[in-house]
């Protein structure tokens, strides 16, 4: 339930309530929970627990249930009153969504679900709005990346999963990427913000892209297990990067970020468009026919799998018949995170991405069936 | 798989072993490690982790695994090195299994899976003895309770989950119960440690056995939610308590002990029945005549329930076919645990009681179908 | 030690490192690591633990001590090899600055300590920019705030500690106030950033301020129990809130945020003077008058106390020798913080202000001696 | 504060309470708790709290101190309401004392402190009895002792601190040494329970007597770093050790236990005492004369130091006149813990033992001042 929940915060952008019993029925909700605030997705978790007055006395399912969930959250408290539950609630969504989004539980005691309180004598708290405030880097440091961005030879976009967590985060960054001509990649979570079938995505060509790039914008993405620590061989070691995100502590993990965005994505994308006032990258640069080309072999060796039907089948042949399925249904599809990790990061470049739910691992999260990486 | 380890723990006295990948694969074990260490259950948790030199990098599911476990398990560690593998193991099966049992965590790293150890350097430590050491009440302790059980009118024996955790201990209770004659009383967890069938057995009269009895020995139960924490009006208000019970902390819990008995419960049982020297309570007491009297009645309207096929169906008649299926043949019974909750706390005093495994609650663990508690 | 260190972080927007021994020596940081975290305050933690390979064996002062540090700590390590420390310090160094400051702790196993590494192999890291990286609100939304003030009949700024956590933040703050015109009021922590004797300043009227004002501007403070939640009757109730934090989830705290301002203190003041253009809060308003005249009729009562000679001896006569060598002198006063709990919201208009370091208490920081709150 | 009260609970064997105010108060005894719970000395803790209708808001102090206080306790609470304290504090005496005795924390918060009940409805709970109930090995494991025992040609008693936790242990235990004339060593902790000055104490042929016993009698000691984990080159490889303590995770610790003997540290003495029935130890033993000449030898090594007054003074000639003193006064002594690391470990076996309170760390407590370790 728990893992259901903080997946629709993903794809809603609004956080799911898991409702829970006590003791066992908390413990249940720690991997999702877990899986949330890692992944930067809200949720939130309301547990009953046993009666306040039979605690120490070996009541029924008896545990200490706030701090269970504290190490899994963002925030936890118990509602002590009736009268003090609107403003436990209003905290909970506030913090599940603000800053990096999370997950967050409240624990409500027996005696509470029990007991009654005058309506009238609840004092309402205001509906927080659902959007975090926004801020944008000062045009000085937007200038900084400007000037990196118009020298890159090899310029590369990284879309993550953070680009969702902006009021417009997704259609601005399309609109930038169209503006300016970049080339693309999407990480597994960031992928359907920008399309797959968009010209400008480079997925297939995801290692060699990530190899020759001299200059990355990194767009709501950490530089963690999935995208190689940032480190060569996998990466340049001179690479620029100038990175957008939410969270400050997320600059410099594991790089030195040459350029520091802090910032809403999609606002910031914007100013950087507003300040680019125009400047397209080259069109028919030596760097997008290397993509392509590099595109288009890796597609060409997937094909070949996904058409040999000789046993013992292949990964690619065995999703060939699903991919087709999916290209004439409107279906949501749900995929178990270890299968993906084995051969997950192949690529379908003619499928229309649409976001995925699978089964709740930390880093898989996201990482779809076919799609490349 | 950690709530299945935990059963074998719980059926075999001996720890089983569940073995977990990182992250979520720890995570979700922690409702399993809690329900063992709460009931006294013995279980060993191993789980790999990341490598310790991608820890505070963003490593593949990296979690802080050791923590996470330590609130749901009696001893927790990482083993640093391939060298201190065995110590951590032996240490782990000895704090599952002794004193009190519970569950235990292991965290393994994956560059210790994947390293290697000069075979003939790895220093072997000896296994440890599978029954925790023995003790028993010193004699003046004895003589206290056997006082107390002398002069009874309406003694009483509750025998709870912690009778099977002495090397002789059920064998020692079915001896100390057939040469006193006292009636007794399992709980749900302390079924089948003295048959259901056997005619001291007054689990069908339960409400009345815990309402009117003067002196109740309790034989390796808590007195918490299961005993209506000892209170009236379930108990009688003056009831002397002789409990027998492994953890001293677990004395006075709720309501005053009259004589604590701290010891291995089978050890200790023989060592009551050695100082009773061969007294026997009285055989056609009034006392046990009202219990057996009881008894028949609730088993009547059992009964009547049981034969009652109008619909909607109620439980009991749902379970006599099952009851019936269950006297004719040798299974194993698996049963949700918040049903038995429902109307679990019935009798079908015909059947062979025998062990039962369900869905693994805090509290509810062996509350089996179709007994009376 | 580590009050000190914190307090360090607090004065110079640099983290103090607190070194300590296993055991006990960690475990006595945890006030101070609390604190600062609590504040928002910088703060680093090495400390040494016992050798891995004595885990679990009972060795000197053996404590779990990452997990210990946790809950009072923004991030907590453990480096695993000398190769590690670099990247361990400089994640320690960031995550202690950037967003919003507090403690970090770092565990050095003993067996590391005295292990050696070639110099040459070890891979240094690159050294971390000092301030974190700004941002601003968007011009929309500070427009919106702009509007609010304009329109503002008895506006008020509160200037808190968080503004000092910004590279330019008291200069740029110092220009604000200088060039709107706009009347203030230090919290105890934000004492020292625009003087206690700017003409603007009316600290003495603070319970008058609070109460009327219908327009304010929150600069890094939290509407906490310093500031009476944010309620009525210390508050209007339909006061209107222009806030300016480095942390989303601070927004809507006890009240609702009219405007919310995320961004960096200095940078967006800085922004928000430009977007005035020049506008300058009405010089003979009769709010000023009123909280001039409120400030002198609170300062007259003081000085009344403090020329009060007589026995026993009130707590402002006793301050003022200390007042009148403080003026005179260059001195740091450390002082302890229940005793300022007791009197310390009194006023000394004449003392220019200096940044003051007490005893620790979570809420009292910086509630100075004979300064007005 | 903690640190005095956990001292009480070891000089009176009765815990002493340390009240502490929220926030720092409670988060300055963690320390003085996580030393009590690993020396197994008895201490309470009370602390107050925030009101709990301002959790969440931003309270003066506020902080989840129960769960704080969690990792350094046996056990941890929070009183709901009046009506409730009485429970929780027979609970936190109870569960301070009985077992192995540890630290305990019990959370009221303001708004319990400040509310009123009716006297009469107060429901009081009995007193705990002050002694953990006693338990004994049954009569084959004592024999089992009994046997190896009567065949050590170098037997050795080490006496630990556990052994003043039983109500008449240290009156039983100089019975036993009197009784067998085994020669015995006090570890710092087990000093004074049979004084330095008994003919049979050969503390000062420490090193020696460790490292040539052939079965040592383990009573109420830790085979931790304090005993160098009972390994070689310390410790004879094949030594027997029967151990007598009141837990029995701790058998088998890092040297496999030939008998454990759990129980009640004095009644399991006592027991021994009666089945050895008058059994006394070879009295002029080649084992007893090489003792007692391996001391003598010690004794004039340290007293030639204590002499030798060149400087810079060396440590035996700076204690010398305080043993002077001592010997001549009543006084209590209290010693920094890490001073009697240095050099703590020598010989003064004319002072007449007493106990001693020292600074606190986890290891070196009962380090006393001049006394062979």
């Amino acid at each position: 339930a728990c893992y259901a929940a903080q997946a629709i915060g993903y794809l809603t952008s609004k956080p799911a309530v898991c409702l829970v019993v006590s003791g066992p029925g908390l413990l249940h909700t720690l991997g999702g929970l877990a899986n949330a605030t890692v992944n930067g997705w809200p949720v939130i978790c309301i547990g009953g627990s046993s009666d306040t007055d039979q605690e120490t006395r070996g009541a029924f399912q008896e545990w200490p249930q706030v701090e269970s969930a504290r190490l899994y959250c963002k925030h936890v408290s118990r509602a002590p009153t009736i009268a003090a539950i609107p403003s436990h609630v209003e905290k909970a969504v506030r913090t599940s969504l603000y800053g990096r989004p999370g997950a967050v539980y409240i624990d409500i005691p027996g005696n509470l679900v029990l007991s009654t309180y005058p309506k009238k004598e609840i004092q309402l708290v205001s509906t927080v709005p659902l959007y975090s405030p926004p801020s944008i880097p000062p045009e000085a440091v937007l200038q900084q990346a400007i000037a990196r961005l118009r020298e890159a030879k090899k310029p590369l976009v990284i879309i993550g999963k953070g680009s969702v967590w902006s009021e417009r985060g997704p259609a601005q960054l399309r609109a930038f990427i169209t503006a300016t001509g970049l080339p693309f990649l999407p990480t597994p979570g960031g992928k359907g913000v920008v399309p797959d079938t968009h010209p400008l995505c480079i997925a297939p060509a995801r290692s060699f892209a990530l190899r020759e790039a001299d200059v990355i914008l990194l767009v709501g993405a950490r530089l963690n297990w999935i995208l190689h620590f940032g480190q060569p061989p996998r990466f340049k070691p001179d690479v620029k990067i100038l990175q957008i995100d939410v969270c400050a502590e997320e600059f410099h993990q594991n790089v030195q970020t040459t350029v520091p965005l802090l910032g809403d994505i999609g606002e910031t994308v914007e100013a950087l468009r507003g300040q680019l006032k125009g400047w397209h990258y080259e069109k028919n640069s030596a760097w997008l026919q290397a993509l392509q080309q590099n595109a288009k072999k890796n597609r060409e060796t997937v094909e070949n799998f996904a058409n040999n039907g000789s046993l013992p089948l292949n990964y690619y042949a065995a999703y060939k018949p699903i991919r087709e399925f999916l290209e004439k249904n409107d279906v949501l599809v749900v995929n178990e995170g270890a299968n993906t990790m084995d051969i997950g990061r192949t690529m379908m470049p003619n499928v229309e991405p649409r976001r995925r739910l699978d089964a709740g691992t930390f880093g898989t999260m996201g990482v779809g069936l076919g799609y490349a990486m």
